[in-house]
């Protein structure tokens, strides 16, 4: 069989150091935002192009693990000040997160800028950031193959009319379930689903935790089985690592199919499913190809029910 | 391919007659009650035994449905007085169910007792009702190969001991996602679905309501997807005609393997997706297995990710 090259994908988004405490442990300033989840989570499939910002003191092991994943960090600016900060708590069943604080920092005059060999990746994600700075980076790239956009309940609260007009530039949107509810004020995910793909993508990606995910497009509809995760040290993440992983799966065969999305998505459920079993990037830090392919086969297993 | 004769399924429950209210239409004395979803969805797949009790006043046009689905009605007794009603109202996202009166009418004096030929039954589905029914049930059947027994929480909380004593009887339980956490105390559906084996049956099969099911055992598991349901009548009943095609499926085959059941899950919720369609059994009244096969068809397909 030929093995296509796979493409490469800009990815942006935010860099940050979060501060997390969880019902059994809690930890300061660790490596988080939704540009470092995506971006190592995409390079075990694609070569990633990573935009974002960060402050003087971002440490220097953080862009190691950038490095060690390959990640091109030519559009990763180091401005003056602080990195990004978010403080967050998790309750008793890991499912409600309060935050506790927010701290810009340097995040606060991002204006993402791509280098020039950016500008023709065929795959680019918009990671979870204001809409705007999405908008900002489809401004630069030249002729996109394909235009992953991930959001979150406060854009969808706070900057609607252009997340609504981001929404007729991209090719995909991956959100969860509950922001999916929000967006259409529609209770059933089904309905839900197919309303957004009325507001502009040809590609509908619903998040739906441990319950699985589902895809919605014109005319297919594929079911994502649910996981059988135990334990949870740390959902954060968990979303990001699925989108890009989603997008990386997709970059590495190069063609944007049904086919190829739904297999994408399972890559994405694997990735995620790894994430959460340890803080911050932890467990990604220590995963392999190997790993990744014996959990893709478990997913065959688990939800296989028609002989073939 | 040698076809094997279909193994007979006794099922008991309740037969009643409910009045039902949902966001938009409402509905009284219409057939319900666990025996009468569960043996009619059963029904489809293999011969079917009912046990349960009803008033002077049941309607002839619901037995004329039963023995029109071929099912032997030697159980079910016919007792002076009326028959067992139920009044309850869905809000409007159709998750939430308030009852509004139970009357149990002939039901509070209800002692099932099982003809001479139920007692050789292979199959036995004790649908959800009192603990201590299901139980004398059991007291009564010779050497089934296949015990299914559904609950509620009602039971969980009114009759805690015998469900637990009961659990130590049957093969399988089937309760949904609430009714597992509050048996177990357990948030986790995986933590609470291999609790569940630890008291007794061999096989743990969790109703996720829109997003699909979930079965355990000694060293499997399987996650069904779920169905794109976009118009729900009438939810009354999916649980009981789930766990009655299940055992059905099951019994037609004849093999109690984790093949057999995880094909039979599938089917569970094929005529479980069918049943909400309209109100009461009126869906399945008309319902063939040719619509039955179409829509397993559909399941394959919308499930699918990896190429075989």
């Amino acid at each position: 069989m030929k093995k296509t090259k796979p493409s490469s994908v800009v990815i942006v988004g935010s860099v940050a150091l979060d501060s997390i405490q969880t019902p059994v442990e809690s930890h300061t300033d660790m490596l988080g935002g939704s540009a470092s989840y995506a971006s190592v989570a995409a390079s075990f499939f694609a070569p990633v192009k990573m935009v974002g910002v960060v402050g003087a003191d971002f440490p220097k092991t953080c862009v190691q693990l950038f490095r060690k994943r390959g990640i091109d960090l030519a559009g990763l600016q180091i401005a003056e000040g602080k990195t990004f900060r978010w403080a967050g708590v998790y309750e008793w069943d890991y499912n409600t997160r309060r935050t506790l604080s927010t701290d810009l920092n340097v995040f606060e005059q991002f204006n993402p800028t791509l280098p020039a060999d950016y500008c023709d990746a065929p795959f680019v994600m918009l990671g979870n950031i204001h809409p705007a700075l999405q908008h900002c980076v489809l401004d630069q790239v030249r002729k996109p193959k394909f235009i992953l956009c991930d959001t979150m309940n406060l854009w969808i609260e706070t900057a609607k009319p252009e997340l609504l007009r981001l929404l007729k530039r991209v090719d995909a949107l991956c959100l969860n379930d509950s922001e999916a509810r929000e967006l259409t004020g529609l209770t059933s995910l089904v309905k839900a689903g197919r309303a957004i793909l009325k507001l502009g993508p040809r590609y509908v990606v619903i998040k739906k935790g441990e319950h699985g995910a589902l895809l919605f497009s014109n005319g297919d509809f594929f079911s994502a089985p649910a996981y059988p995760l135990e334990d949870i040290h740390d959902p954060t993440g968990a979303g990001d690592c699925f989108a890009g992983a989603l997008i990386g799966h997709v970059a590495k065969g190069g063609a944007v199919t049904i086919a190829a999305l739904r297999r994408a998505i399972i890559y994405g459920s694997v990735v995620a499913s790894y994430n959460v079993e340890c803080f911050s990037l932890k467990r990604l830090e220590t995963l392999t190809s190997r790993d990744i392919s014996r959990r893709y086969a478990e997913f065959i297993r688990l939800s296989r029910f028609h002989a073939p």
